[in-house]
């Protein structure tokens, strides 16, 4: 999430855009009035979201006045205060929906992230997100998994190669994949390799990939494979002797830690975001002078 | 949703340049080989989007041919098989991710919808919606409500009007609320009011409200202050002995029925938005010929 | 008009950038120079726009200083100053014509709606605007609306549904096209139906509409019709007694008075929009100091 | 108006959306029929905008047939048929009320326009507009006007420079300011001077302004000061004797011909687009097949 | 280059968000931090784009303090400071690159603009730019023409007409096109007429033309035919005397001065934009007290 | 270069719309006519847009028809035909200027990094370009540098992460500033170091840098300090014993083979990019049936 990017902002305008529509039905009734509200949570979890409700309240009103009182990443108890606006009742009124929607959203995100990090605590393993996100929200997604501790996987189709199983469908073979695509690319750009048998594992190594994701594997298949996978690309001359990141998916939450202990490097879940609730915030309003 | 509005088509393109990003890297490798691919559900449940994926498929590529194998709202069992798509293999690997993950989410709040809509059944009460949907996909969440069987509430701040806490917080009392919010909106604009207590529920009745919210009341409760109510409204000459409309809020979803025997006729949640999983589909790639 | 909404930021960039196309080829001569200025009214009327005059100007140059002396919705005589600027000589020259435009066509719908309700004081009905409006100022032009003493009538095809003659040739019969639309419709939406003859209006009142369109017919039919439509209304078991909203469209301006005495609740008409008028006001420029 | 231009679509998307909103709610009572129609004309006039038309109902649904059985630009008469549309009923539905607005708004500018022309038959004067035009029509109106058999005036701040009462107000008189406009425009640009007395005038023909806006002179004063002024420009050295327009404003519209034969080569007039009505079409709907 | 226009912020944005992607993946490590920064020229030229440098940097972080050491359209030699910066690290970083892009590439366009036209110093003759520009640039590349002395030709297709080759090939001769495109033509529209050989320069001069650009003659030839269509011009009754402009393109850079020394009015050459390096510029971070 | 993003669509409209701006002034010459053309190239080089060319052309006018002679980095001799158009006369002349700007921008850009990549022939090291790109232009600049031949670098500053001399300045170290960045990105993001001296460059791999810039090193020094690089990154534990890729940037072009001679797996040069003119070529109008 980089505040900087003027795409940030026409995000935030669309979303205040599709909450007002032809405007706020009930702003005549509060016109003139100022008014104040706080936050404050009805769950407990880890908050994500509060420079974004600041944004979207400046977007739409620069004379609101926000305090922030938790910082996003933090960890918040039932009751407790997230963050208090004062100004133009009709202003505070017009964001309420869209402000509490995406901060409840990915809090949500973020707690759940934070729960399974916390079961890979004291593993070598990250916990790492995926492209399953919802369409319109990936960075903010990606930056409520920060915020829960994990960490991310590549943001898009552009910034890292993955060859799925489509590509090895349709192509001939992985290592004249991998050439063409090592060839087009960037420099920079890392290559990874989907892979759903041992003999696929390997062969990608061989060929040269940056990272092997082993889908569906055991945390019994995985305890053999990935020593002889590091000890191919040790020795792999086509590498220059590169280490490999290894990461596993297709994991069943509750095994999370088998599979960190199977030395993988790297476990990839959607769960956080595709099946989390969102954490329940509320706004309340306070006459002034109250 | 409205299948002819070029703001979706803005949309999709938007979400289909999300995760497009600088453009996809492997597409290299993917260059000048026709695909065919279906999708398959991994989980029960209700369809939600089949048109949605045909459309971001034609934003893409319109030479990809699309067959929709179920309908919108259908009931989808296990292994059942979706849709199928041709085209160009790097056309079909680029909008690969953005369709399903539109159309998991949807059939996610769909099958969650239909599950609640199933307890009302035989009762006179309807599920609607609320305005708590992700910032982006308020006209989509709420198409899929409808595909799960539920009705729609608003759609926004601007096509009916709803006075809650707050506007009560800052103005001077229900009825002169109501007066300038009336004066001020299209004449065909119902208002609501939010009531938390039988004396307020009475008095937006009397004020002339259209529908009232009442809000974390019990079952019992509503048996007794339903019936008042109506018989208020009939006999209020302010309304024209005009019907009222009542809606419960804060219900907890185990309770629907209670609720609805109780006499409400509308149970707004927000739960098949803002707490169901993704329905869980799978591309399926075939080499061409096999 | 909902000035927090982002989208009226983005409609009057786009009509500042319509005027100033590739830029004011005139600004060479007056850069560094600070002018002031003010608008007069050489015509009298209802004045419209003059926030929108303040927000297109600190869009253009947030250093130009505007002090507004008259109130959307006030009348105006001939002479009158109605507002003042200062700031940079090319600023207040890169959106005169703008401001004035909008200005200007806004006043002349507010004037003219203002001299039709006129005619109706003293009565029960009140004057609503339609969809007839010019492509890009629905909002704006239904402000003005309000601004002369109308009252708004839905503002798009998506917060109140209308079924008219189309939808009569088209569907089987108005029963079951209420039905469908309000099935498929926000609970809040308002159906209307659009009836030319006495049987087509008692049906969409027995059918359950909420509002009754009555085009093209004469006062003296309505004297007798809408006694008989409020009593079926008031009967009819499945609107659970509810009232009926009554609107005459069709109307020559000059028999308002009559219609509105045969019991309408509404008239219709897009005459201060499609045949009024634009106000007309001149900016005059001072030297500074003079 | 240019058909090719990409902004013309975005355009016509904002119109439609601006009436589509979330959704016509009625489209569910229409899905899966198919519809033919056909427009008429109630009053006789100037027709403009089939093209339009034509564009506007191929954004929404490539699928609509529509042909247009009057050219822009032709008289039309009462009860005449515009246009013929065939199409799925919904898509008819959808794009009727901005289709018909944007053409009858159009068609009102050409039929006023029309009629002010014919009043010039037989002088050496052109009609031409000014920037008088609705915000985001600026174009649309314009070519209204050539339909109608008049001529533009510039299209913006950018196409050529009008150095006014405030330019001279703000610099160091006419020829300064002419000469800092000159340099820092494109070679291309023609400057024009209004002045508002005759020395003004001489002045900035010898000066060298390539047209001369006479501003609220009357016809006798121009008989005089015309041939004066090219006299003036043919002997100037600083032009190249070259010829001078000379146009004329503030011209009440029944003096039109005494304007043209006191020998000015155009009159400006806003007249046709802030005082026009728009022309009454009408859309009728047919069963299919009858 | 028109500050005012809300377009420039758009194409501003546009550019940011070209650089930034999902966002600077190192402002990780400059999060808090304030720094400053200067810029310094590593060659010798004309300066331009500095008021863009400050808007791009206010776009990103209004709190980024910019001070601007040389003026648009300055020279500037080896080692000269040009600007100074002072806020965010992050934002210094963040806009950077964009900044320097912009500005170095018009600096190169101005500098070289500048070698020309001081090959014409001393003569009648003044050097045009061409619609040869970069994609998405016209207006900043034409303004830094203006900056390094030279004078602009048209903007676009729509603020003067040239006839070329393809519309003589296409039409009915030039004396029917010019009147054409007269006729549907904004009345302060120029048309010029593109020739390559005497008679049609002499016909295109007779037909009315208001330019005439001749394309690839020799200076020898153009001492003879220039003459000769000035006379003509003077003589033509269709033109009222009025004179005409004339260009040369098609001029090898290095025999700019024999080409005005041959009595044209204009040199138009696309040279400066496509043929010229960038200036190179580098930015300079200071620690923050140093 | 993806030609599914909807993105691109996007920016080829913009650069149609400036160059048409309010409409092609002569396109009333040519309405109703049908031409044909084609391109030929006065330079020979490296051919780069054709694809660009046929979607600029579609998305004016779907009717053009255009086929393309010549691949996308082909090389190119003088007088060759590059491509064929035909289609209505108007929308040929519309689109023509944008699409060769575009084309003889790319291909002067491929045809400058052909010749660079020539000389490194036969040696390891790989020419990348750099993010001096021209606003607007990265993706297809970027394209035109692999159709030369060249290898792309990151393309912007979120898909790769380089530390340089600011972010040392502003930081603790390269060691506390890597880490930080590599915590907050996603797990495939290379950090690169921009080393200006031999301790810098030790640092940097010794801290676990993916990549090491070395700027303006002298080819001697590179070959002390290359094998020293690659033998302290096999030995570092934290690396896991992998490689580093080195690049060197600040290379004069003529001294290219040098530094590829001294072991450098990269040189990045900005020179095609900042220095290159474009490739010249001509669109020939022909009538149809000659």
């Amino acid at each position: 999430m980089d505040l900087f990017a003027p795409a940030l902002n026409r995000l935030l305008d669309e979303w205040l855009d599709e909450d007002l529509g032809r405007g706020d039905l009930t702003s005549a009734a509060l016109r003139g009035r100022q008014g104040c509200a706080y936050w404050i949570t009805k769950q407990q979890g880890v908050f994500c979201g509060g420079e974004l409700v600041e944004r979207i309240f400046s977007r739409l009103d620069p004379s609101v006045q926000i305090k922030l009182l938790v910082a996003d990443g933090s960890r918040i108890s039932i009751g407790q205060k997230l963050l208090e606006l004062e100004g133009p009742a009709a202003s505070l009124a017009a964001g309420e929906r869209t402000a509490l929607n995406l901060s409840m959203r990915l809090s949500g995100i973020a707690t759940a992230t934070a729960a399974l990090v916390a079961e890979l605590e004291g593993t070598h393993a990250r916990l790492v997100d995926t492209r399953k996100t919802t369409p319109g929200l990936r960075l903010l997604e990606k930056y409520a998994t920060r915020c829960g501790g994990g960490q991310n996987h590549r943001l898009g189709l552009d910034d890292a190669a993955m060859l799925k199983e489509n590509h090895l469908a349709w192509c001939d073979g992985v290592k004249s994949a991998l050439r063409v695509v090592r060839d087009s690319s960037p420099w920079p750009t890392r290559i990874i390799v989907e892979a759903e048998t041992s003999p696929q594992a390997t062969e990608a190594v061989i060929a040269g990939a940056d990272g092997i994701l082993l889908d569906e594997f055991s945390p019994e298949e995985l305890h053999v494979l990935i020593p002889r996978l590091r000890q191919i690309a040790s020795e792999s001359v086509s590498r220059g002797g590169g280490q490999i990141i290894i990461e596993a998916s297709g994991v069943e939450t509750k095994f999370l830690k088998a599979y960190a202990e199977a030395g993988v490097d790297l476990i990839s879940t959607s769960a956080p975001i595709t099946r989390s609730s969102w954490l329940d915030f509320s706004m309340r309003f306070q006459a002034l002078g109250s």
